[in-house]
C-alpha cells in the first residue's frame, strides 16, 4: 500500500477497480472526478467497461449515467462510451468516441452550463446519484480527502452519492494540499444561498480538504498514473496574429482609462488559440495580472513563472504531460499562487460579474450580428458542448470570442450570414477576433456590426460574398433591425453539406 | 409653484420645459428616467420634439440619442421617434413610432441586458452623457431628490451626466418617499465591486432618495401629470388556461421538496399573460410569496392585498390607469411591501442567482428543441427588446417561458422547427407554458425535448407538420444531437412571409 491512505477504517476498504466495478448495478448514475483531462479516476472506469461489456455479451442490457465535472480523458470517456452502455452523459465532454455516441442518437448528452450541474444533481434531476468515483491524491488521518488535480464537481458527488468509490492516485503531488479551496455553503439550495465572500481572485474562502462520510466509502482503489491531456499545438501565424490584436485591444483600453493598468481578472478557455493568447501576455507589457478562471493551461503556468501573473484561480489544471510532470515536481512552489474550487465558485456568476472578469473562449462559427456558436457543427452535429462558456460570457464585464477566419483549409467561414446554432446571443458577445482583425461590437447596434465583423475579421475570401448577403437581406427582410433573408441565411451551411465547401 | 421643491436654491431654477429644451445641442445624449411607463419625464420630451422639428424645418440637422431604463410612453418615445431625429436608442423600447423608426433602420437600436447598461454608460460606451432628464417626486429641503413610480437607471444617469432637468411630477405622491432603495455601491466599477448584501426580496440595503450635485442641476420643470400605461386586456381563456399549468407545475414542485411552500421570489414579465399568472397565483393555494422582479404589474398589487405576497421588488411599477391612481392614492399602505430599487439591483445576476428567483418571461417563438426568441419577427423585425429577461432567465432557479401556441389569429405557431433569433438558448430555458400544457425541460437531451414540447405545448394543427420536420431532420442531420435539415429549418418563416400563414 502507498501510505497515502492515513486513515486507518478506510484503509481496510482498499480493493481492486474490478471488485469496485462489480457493485454497479444496470441504470445507475454515477458521479465522477475530472475536468479536462485532470483529476479523473484512472482504473474504475476501464473496469467498468469490461463490466459492461460482458453483461452486453450475456445479453443483458447494462446502461449507467455518466456525470462528471466537465470533459475527461479516454480511459474515462472513451472506455464507457465504446461500451455503448452510456445512458445519460453531462454536463461537458470533448472525447471522440463519446462525440460519436452522441452523435450517433446513442447516448444522451446534456450540454449544461457547468455552474448550473451542482444545483441541478443536489435537487435530483438526474434522479438519485448512486455513486461518486473521485480521485484523490491522499487521505488524511482524520479522514478527509486531499483533491487532486482538478476540483470540479466533487464536492457535489461527494455528499449527494449514496455510495462513493476513491481512487487515490499516488502520481499526484502530495504537496498540492493547500493548494485547493473548497467552499461548502456554495451548495446551499435557495433560499438558504449565501453571498459569495470572494472580492479578488487570490480570496480564499474555504477548506484545503474534502469532507466525507466513512460510511457511504464502499471502496478505495489505489492507482499511480499520470493525467492524460492531449499536448497543445506549436503556436501558428494565426494564432499569433489573434493574441497580438487582443493585447493591442486591452491596452488601448488601458490608455483611454478603461481597464486598470493591471487590467482584470482574465478567464481564458480551452483550446490552442486561448493558449496562444496567454503565451501573448507572457511578452506583454500587463503586469500584476490576476486571473479567475476555468483551467490552468501550459500558457498560464509561464504567466506564473515571468512574474507577470500573481494569482490563478481555477477549478482544474489542462496542462500538457510535460507541463503536468512540472507541476507536480513543483507543486510546492506554485501552491501560494494557484488556488483550485469547485465548479460552483469557479464558474458563479455572481463571481464573474463582480470582478469584472476578461472573458475570452473560442467558437464554432460567428455571424455577422454578433451571434456565437460554440457547439455544433452545422447546426446538428454536437463538438464538445457549452462548457463554462456561458457562465463566462454571460456575466463577464467583457466578452470577447476568438477564432481562426475560416476552417477545413478555407472551406468554411467562421463567419457566416446566420449561425446554425446559438450559444451566446448577440446581446451577450463584445469582441470577435480573428487573425485578421478585431471587431469591437460594444455600442453598435447589430447593422453596424455587421459592417465590422465583415471588414475586420471575415477572410478577405468571404468578405464580398458576405456584403452580398447583406444586400440581398436588406432587400427581403421584413425589418431592418437585424436584416435577414431566411431563404438563404443557412445557405452556406447547406451548400457545405451538399458540396463540401461554403465557397460559391 | 407646487411646495414640492423645499431646496431653496433649486428652486430658483424652474422653467418652462421649452425653456429647457432649448438647453440642448444637435448631436447630444440624453439620459432619461422611465421604466415600462412609469416614472418618465412627461414636458421635456416633447419640448424637445419640437426643436428637433423646428431645426429640421429650418433644414438643419439635428439628432440626440436616447438612452432610458426601459420603454417609457407615447409622450417620450413616440414623440421623439416621429421627428426622425433618434440616432442611438438604448436599452430597450416597446413604442409603435420608435419601432417603426427601428425597423426602417432610421433609428439606431442598442438592444441590451438591462443590468449591463450601468456599466456600458459609466464607462463611457456611449461617449459622454451630455444631459440627465429625470421625473422626481419632490426635492427635499437638503436638495435630496425623491424618486417617483420608477428607479431604473436615474442613479447612474444622474451621477454621470454633465447637466440635469428634473421634472417635480405633482401627480405622483409624496407618500412614495421612503418606498425606494438606492443602493450605490453597485454601480462601482470593478475592481472595486462589493458583494451585493442581499439575501431575501425584502432586505433593505441603500438610501430612500437620490443624490445630486446641485450645480449640475440646470432646469426644473414642474408638471403634473398621470403616468401612461395601457390598460391589461382581460384575462382570456388561453392566459388561464396557461396560469393553471404554471401553478399545477409549482404545487408538484413544492409536494416532491424540490420547493419551499412559499416557493422562491418570483419574477414576472411584461405582457398579459405575465399578469394572468399573477391573477393565477391570488387564487392559487401558496402563501408568503416574495417577489424579486423588474415590474409591479396590477396582478402582483392584487397578490399583495390579497395577503398571499408579502414583499414585492422591483424597479418599476407597471400599473393600468385604475391601478396607478390607486397606488397614488394609497402609498404609504403599499410602502412597507412595495421596494423600488435601481435596475442594477433589481436584474442583478448574483442577486437573481442568489435568491434563486423563479423566473416566467413572455417569447415570440420558441423552438422544439429549446431556444427562445424573444425579440424578432421573422428573424429580422424588432418587437421591443431583450429587457431583463435575459439578465432573470439565465442566471434564474427555473427559467420559464409563457406563450399562446399561436399568433396572428392562428396562421403562425409560436412553436417552431427553428427559432429565426435566439435570445435565450437551449441551455437556459427549463419550461415552456402554452394553453396546451407545459413541457418540463430538465434532464431532457434535445431530442427528448423535441417530444414533449411538441406534444404538450404545440398547437394540435402543427403538431404533425413538426414531427414530419423532426422525421427529415433524423434523415438530413450530420449528427443526431440536434438534428436539423438546414434547407427547411427556416421554412416556416419563409412560407408565412411568402403567403401570410405557416400552415401548408
Ligand atoms: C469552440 C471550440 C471547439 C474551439 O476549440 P479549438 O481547439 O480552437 O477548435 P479547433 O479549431 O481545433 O476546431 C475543433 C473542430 O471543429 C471544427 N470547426 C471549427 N470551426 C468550424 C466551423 N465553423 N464549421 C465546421 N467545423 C468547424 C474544426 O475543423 C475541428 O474539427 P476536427 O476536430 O474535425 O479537426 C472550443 O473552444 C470549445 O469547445 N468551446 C466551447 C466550450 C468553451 O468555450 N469552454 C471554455 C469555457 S471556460
Ligand atoms: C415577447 C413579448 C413581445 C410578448 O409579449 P405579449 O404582450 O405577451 O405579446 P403579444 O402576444 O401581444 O405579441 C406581441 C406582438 O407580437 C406578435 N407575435 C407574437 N408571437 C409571434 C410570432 N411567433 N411570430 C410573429 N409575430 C408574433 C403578436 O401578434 C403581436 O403583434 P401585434 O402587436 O402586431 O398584434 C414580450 O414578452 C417581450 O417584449 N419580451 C421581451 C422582454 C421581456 O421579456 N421583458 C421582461 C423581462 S423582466
Amino acid at each position: 500500500m502507498s501510505g497515502r491512505i492515513r486513515n486507518e477504517s478506510l484503509r481496510s476498504k482498499v480493493m481492486t477497480a474490478g471488485e469496485a466495478a462489480a457493485l454497479v448495478q444496470d441504470g445507475w448514475t454515477i458521479g465522477f472526478s475530472g475536468f479536462t483531462g485532470a483529476g479523473y479516476p484512472k482504473e474504475f472506469p476501464g473496469a467498468l467497461a469490461a463490466r459492461i461489456n460482458a453483461a452486453h455479451d450475456a445479453g443483458e442490457p447494462f446502461r449507467v449515467n455518466v456525470l462528471t465535472g466537465a470533459s475527461t480523458a479516454p480511459e474515462l470517456d472513451g472506455a464507457l462510451a465504446r461500451t455503448g452502455g452510456v445512458g445519460i452523459r453531462a454536463p461537458y465532454q470533448s472525447d471522440p468516441d463519446m462525440r460519436s455516441a452522441i452523435n450517433a442518437g446513442d447516448a444522451d448528452y446534456l450540454d449544461i452550463h457547468l455552474s448550473h450541474m451542482g444545483q441541478q444533481v443536489r435537487r435530483g434531476y438526474f434522479g438519485r446519484l448512486n455513486l461518486a468515483v473521485v480521485e484523490v491524491t491522499a487521505i488524511t488521518e482524520d479522514g478527509k480527502l486531499v483533491p487532486s488535480s482538478s476540483v470540479g464537481m466533487n464536492r457535489t458527488y461527494l455528499d449527494e452519492a449514496d455510495f462513493i468509490v476513491l481512487e487515490v492516485n499516488e502520481w499526484q503531488s502530495e504537496e498540492l494540499l493547500g493548494m485547493h479551496d473548497i467552499f461548502y455553503d456554495v451548495g446551499n439550495l435557495p433560499p438558504h444561498r449565501v453571498p459569495l465572500p470572494i472580492r479578488t481572485a487570490s480570496d480564499r474562502i474555504g477548506q484545503p480538504v474534502f469532507d466525507v462520510d466513512p460510511a457511504k466509502v464502499v471502496g478505495i482503489i489505489e492507482t499511480n498514473s499520470a493525467d492524460r491531456n492531449t499536448p497543445f499545438k506549436p503556436l501558428d501565424d494565426d494564432s499569433k496574429a489573434i493574441a497580438g490584436y487582443l493585447l493591442e485591444f486591452l491596452g488601448d483600453e488601458v490608455r483611454k482609462g478603461r481597464l486598470p493598468e493591471n487590467l482584470l481578472p482574465l478567464q481564458s478557455g480551452v483550446g490552442n488559440i486561448a493558449n496562444a493568447v496567454l503565451a501573448g501576455l507572457a511578452e506583454g507589457p500587463f503586469e500584476n495580472l490576476t486571473s479567475y478562471t476555468e483551467v490552468i493551461q501550459d500558457g498560464m503556468v509561464d504567466l506564473l513563472d515571468t512574474g507577470k501573473l500573481t494569482v490563478a484561480s481555477a477549478t482544474a489544471f489542462s496542462l500538457s504531460p510535460e507541463y503536468a510532470e512540472r507541476m507536480n515536481r513543483e507543486a510546492a512552489d506554485y501552491r501560494s499562487k494557484i488556488i483550485l474550487r469547485p465548479q460552483d465558485v469557479s464558474n458563479n456568476p455572481e463571481a464573474v460579474r463582480r470582478l469584472g472578469v476578461i472573458a475570452c473562449n473560442g467558437l464554432i462559427e460567428a455571424d455577422i450580428y454578433g451571434n456565437v456558436n460554440s457547439t455544433h457543427i452545422m447546426g446538428s452535429r454536437m463538438q464538445n458542448g457549452i462548457g463554462g462558456s456561458a457562465d463566462f460570457a454571460r456575466n463577464a464585464y467583457h466578452s470577447i470570442f476568438v477564432t481562426p477566419s475560416t476552417a477545413k483549409r478555407g472551406a468554411i467561414s467562421c463567419i457566416v450570414p446566420m449561425v446554425s446554432h446559438v450559444d451566446h446571443s448577440e446581446h451577450s458577445t463584445s469582441m470577435f477576433i480573428t487573425e485578421h482583425g478585431i471587431a469591437d461590437l460594444r455600442g453598435l447596434s447589430p447593422r453596424k456590426r455587421s459592417k465590422v465583423i465583415i471588414d475586420n475579421c471575415a477572410h478577405p475570401d468571404f468578405r464580398e460574398p458576405l456584403r452580398e448577403y447583406v444586400k440581398l437581406a436588406e432587400k427581403k427582410a421584413n425589418g431592418m433591425h437585424t436584416p435577414h433573408d431566411l431563404a438563404s441565411a443557412l445557405g452556406w451551411h447547406v451548400r457545405f453539406l451538399e458540396t463540401g465547401t461554403m465557397r460559391p
